[in-house]
């Protein structure tokens, strides 16, 4: 594959929800086709794409289909299957973000390590694959600690609290036995994330650090670019930096960090992939952070990341997209809709961009 | 059908070129799913729609099949055969804009006596059906004449200037003897656009004027906003909401006007669409002239229509677009490209926005 790859080309994506539909649509506005191959009938993403392969991520078919038909392949969630992914460039695809970066994301346990391993602070954390490690865990970090399985998992599950070290059976029950991290509470008094990017030349764009604002472990809101962030900013773009370099990585990557009172920074999480505390770039940003992920992967120069004004984003979930014509009537607020039917419980049915005026 | 049309309903758009690709786009950001009637294959709307009827625009299985399915139908060309709208509103779907505004608009001798009709001024004109008819506005208004064929005809085809009184019937051949209007020349210094939306309540939404640049008679470039027309707003304001209004207009329109050297304006000609003039918004507005178009044939409230910036379109006519990596790597440039394949002379390929600086 010869890079910047043309217009024209048909690029792949992994996965059909809302993140899929996105950078399908700004796939389309340079140029390119999209494949979507997801298993789901009816995928928000399929129905802004060139064709959509229905089959399972490990379907050798479907995978033959799109390393025929495809460029490049990129994905919209972290839990690809690795097999789905070494089939693929075992044909011969681009594959981006690569292998490693997958790898490393799907496992909370590599996650950290390597993150320390490039100079990357993290809250306190031990390996637990039984109860005996877990109980040793609570001998030396003390409790609480926050119980995850090592993979799987997503907005607030497959984890839990263990409060005491007497609750370490019952909670490593409720994790499924599974292999698992128990990482020391956070303290944080704040949750901030940054977007970046990483073209294939290796040059790396970095948009404005946003705030987040959880609920039940779901995103709620994000505001952008986060306030009074000055101090923090400086120490978030290394960190990134460092991430990006270590992992060789090319695409954007959601990175959420903690923020603790004393001012010091933590990696939460990354994930190898475009972001729902991105979102906001839509609106804010010349070159939103889907454009900047198909740039990326396509070998295109990365795009402009500066924040044009602030925003106000706002996850409208499950019932919450009802109130639609509402912030459609809203000047400053700019509608996204998922093309989600079932409005179930905390499912992300869309979002909406406030405007904040420039004065505020 | 009840109005505002709730997310998730299905729109049609008649017609399969960039302009139903652009509306296409702006609609799934609302959440809205889109059939794209075409007869062509592999039309570019096609490629980002949920679905595609390929067939002809008077196919009657396709037009009951978008009857049976779409919320309402709209288009993204002008000359969509009356019979085609025809039968859909006979199947009781709400097409928009309306059959009235097509029919004005398709026929220019039609489109000169309504906007007389409305108060809106045009270049002096007459009628020419036959040879005999062509001499007697000769003699009348003089030479040069513009001869243009009443029906059809885009991007300077189908006219031709008629020079001489010695010339008519050369020239009325040269148009193939169809039904036909003679235009006086309209000595203008320069042409002037407008994009006009008008919502089902009746709520009328104006972008800023703006400075259209052809060549041969294609767009190559609009300064949006104009430079220099304070004193031009009022009345092309006043003309436009003159327009939308006779014509119980809803949608986005694009009205093209002389600015003369008395700082007179006419009107030039209208298309009851999205129109190529208004792509700036895509990177100038906050809410561009697709997602306008959408809103308005959808019931939605208008969105904003202030430039946020500066913008200079420049259209990509056929290998012209091969220039996407220059633009690609220009920071404030934005690029629009359209899924053509074929890169035929003066096909429009694609449009990029420059934005200009807040000094400048």
């Amino acid at each position: 594959m010869t890079f910047p790859l043309a217009p024209g080309a048909m690029i792949g994506i992994l996965g059909g929800g809302q993140l899929g539909r996105m950078l399908s649509l700004a796939a389309a506005r340079l140029g390119f086709d999209v494949t979507i191959l997801t298993p789901e009938a009816n995928a928000p993403a399929g129905r802004v794409s060139a064709r959509t392969l229905q089959a399972d991520y490990e379907d050798p078919a479907a995978l033959d289909e799109m390393a025929r038909t495809c460029a490049v392949v990129t994905f919209e969630f972290e839990n690809v299957p690795a097999a789905a992914v070494a089939h693929l460039m075992k044909k011969g695809v681009a594959v981006a973000p690569a292998a490693q970066a997958l790898a490393v994301s799907q496992d909370r346990l590599e996650e950290k390590r390597f993150a320390n391993a490039a100079g990357i602070a993290t809250v306190a954390f031990s390996a637990v694959d039984t109860v005996a490690d877990l109980n040793a865990a609570l001998a030396r970090m003390g409790a609480p600690l926050l119980l995850k399985t090592r993979r799987g998992g997503y907005d607030g599950k497959g984890q839990v609290w263990v409060r005491r070290p007497e609750d370490a059976a019952a909670a490593f029950a409720e994790i499924g036995e599974r292999p698992a991290i128990a990482e020391a509470p956070a303290d944080f008094r704040r949750e901030l994330a940054i977007i970046a990017a990483r073209g294939r030349s290796g040059e790396i764009a970095l948009y404005p650090l946003t705030e987040s604002h959880h609920e039940n472990g779901i995103l709620r809101r994000t505001t952008a670019p986060a306030r009074g962030a000055d101090k923090a900013l400086p120490e978030a773009e290394r960190m990134a930096v460092s991430l990006l370099t270590a992992l060789d990585y090319v695409g954007v990557m959601g990175i959420e960090l903690f923020e603790r009172d004393d001012g010091k920074l933590l990696l939460n999480e990354f994930a190898p992939r475009v972001h729902n505390t991105g979102h906001w770039t839509l609106d804010g940003c010349e070159v939103d952070q889907f454009e900047q992920h198909i740039r990326a992967v396509c070998g295109w120069p990365l795009g402009p990341t500066r924040a044009s004004r602030g925003v106000e984003m706002i996850n409208l979930l499950g019932e919450e997209v009802r109130a639609w014509p509402r912030y459609a009537a809203e000047p400053e607020t700019r509608v996204w809709l998922y093309g989600k039917s079932e409005a179930r419980p905390g499912r992300k049915m869309g979002h909406v961009n406030r405007m904040m005026r420039p004065e505020s």
